[in-house]
């Protein structure tokens, strides 16, 4: 690992499916890959997901890498699960997507999630003990699930870094990198 | 009340707000004008609210006719929440709109939701005890909430009526017209 790319070496998941909120796709995206990182888009089919701005105006559609069924979660040392509404609405009622998610925790792999992102880990019952943060929206369903739901840009703990919205893409963008390479040069997930 | 308008003489509000499920405003909303019952939709701002199909495309405008911070509990029978993904999860977010739909459960009036739109029950903690239906991504929302979530096309219970998507709109339309009739007859919540 080097100062100028800290990630290299480093294969990250990004799982999004139909209504992913644009920017929280793109800029976590070119941020590990800045980071010398390499990106695979991991869905629930093989055609181009359509994203969305603020949730209601259709923006880009982006080529999938792999479905969540055929991906092996052992080729890769991290996860981001960026927002949008809809999206996580829709994996998480995807059985093969939840098992993809759990296998990062079962692992102790680190895992970034924005926005409504974090509706992945309620429905995979990972966020009962641990404190995080997420859209607003979802603080009841994050406290009712067993977490500790915080009103902060980011937070970062036992690996697991989550952000509020859009406006927080720069902090969850530099803590995620930051997790991930510490992951990597641990082999493993950290604490925060 | 006459056979031919078991509604005549009610008031029903309809919340909602931007990313409401077209069809699951308007087919409740053509069941209780066909009854004789009239309507008014009920948001968080004074503009016209944009609806989708299928969550993702954009669909039709429609006209509010009252802000809920303005709205009068007491100046409506019973309540609808229609979904779409975006609808109830920015309502969730509004304490007017959360109080407003608080109220109706505190005076056992009668109350139906389809779809994403027992979030709203979620939020207001009144699914706690009950047993309901919703579109299945809530499942696990709804149980961490105290809830009892069955797989059916229309349940109605203590007062309230749920069904889980679009496709349970005829059944859904049905019951929440007899529920709500039967308010009115009663001048209260009755079993369902």
């Amino acid at each position: 690992m080097s100062a100028e790319a800290p990630l290299a070496g480093t294969t990250v998941a990004f799982l999004a499916t139909d209504g992913v909120e644009e920017v929280e796709y793109l800029q976590p995206r070119a941020a590990v890959e800045r980071a010398g990182g390499l990106v695979e888009l991991v869905s629930t089919r093989m055609e181009p997901i359509r994203s969305v701005n603020g949730d209601l105006t259709p923006a880009g559609s982006y080529e999938v890498d792999r479905t969540v069924d055929q991906a092996d979660p052992d080729g890769y040392d991290a996860l981001v699960l960026p927002g949008g509404t809809v999206n996580p609405d829709r994996l998480r009622m995807d059985a093969d997507a939840m098992r993809f998610v759990n296998s990062f925790f079962l692992d102790e792999k680190p895992v970034a999630a924005i926005c409504h992102g974090p509706w992945s880990l309620v429905q995979t019952d990972v966020v009962r003990g641990r404190t995080l943060t997420s859209y607003p929206s979802l603080r009841a369903d994050v406290t009712n699930a067993g977490g500790t739901w915080v009103d902060e840009p980011v937070h970062v703990e036992s690996g697991l870094v989550t952000s509020r919205s859009p406006a927080d893409l720069p902090a969850f963008c530099a803590k995620l990198v930051e997790l991930f390479a510490q992951g990597r040069e641990s082999g493993g997930m950290l604490p925060g």
